[in-house]
């Protein structure tokens, strides 16, 4: 299986994770759009919502809560953004289910129009990954 | 309590629905950004993802990929766009928390950006609900 995400999962490649249960992970997004910007994935291979099984789709979705709690804690932030990309034609990069969650501050000037993929500094990300952490509700 | 949504669920006003549920309601959204473009949203109250009860939380993203599964099926879609704003600095309006499943097809152009509150045609979005209704996968 040639999938990054898969591999992130087995830990071939690293990643700086927030979250690691038995269904799912979330980890730091290495071209961040904000800064805490992070990525909930199904640990089991499903290449969009179209595919992925019930009990995966809740799980992934009661991490991107708990996620986005805690970086509304951890960050400060006054909102937060969730979108989740399903096929070439909406722009999916990694053909492996992922939510995005993007906080969000009052008049912070982001628009997903000005989304970029830029690399982020890897030595904020990681401080930034230990806050949010810092800040997770328990299952 | 002067929430709109809680009032399409309730039935005080009107809405082309394509969902009705124990937990959950999905309709046309009436500034679509797409054609299909359409909301899922749960009944009992919950202003964002902050504050959603798990069950519910589950219902609706399980809502979401039904639809999501109809809408490509119903309209021949390529992919899906799917976008939950938290906060007004997300640009969040209506205060009960609603996913977005935008339909998108190769190469149609549409971006985030061009995002535009602009009244659907209530004739072509009543066709296009009447599509997605019968593409729906049963629970």
């Amino acid at each position: 299986m040639d999938c990054i995400f898969c591999k992130i999962i087995s830990g071939d490649i690293p990643a700086i994770k927030v979250l690691d249960e038995e269904r799912v992970i979330a980890f730091m997004d290495i071209n961040p759009s904000a800064k805490g910007h992070l990525l909930v994935v199904p640990k089991r291979h499903a290449e969009n919502i179209f595919e992925i099984e019930k009990d995966d789709l809740s799980a992934v979705f009661h991490a991107v809560k708990r996620c986005a709690m805690a970086i509304k804690e951890a960050l400060n932030a006054d909102g937060a953004t969730v979108l989740q990309l399903n096929g070439k034609a909406s722009d999916q990069v990694i053909p492996h289910l992922h939510v995005h969650i993007i906080p969000r501050w009052n008049n912070d000037g982001l628009s997903i129009s000005t989304w970029e993929m830029k690399p982020g500094n890897m030595e904020e990300v990681q401080a930034l990954a230990d806050q949010v952490k810092k800040y997770m509700p328990a299952y």
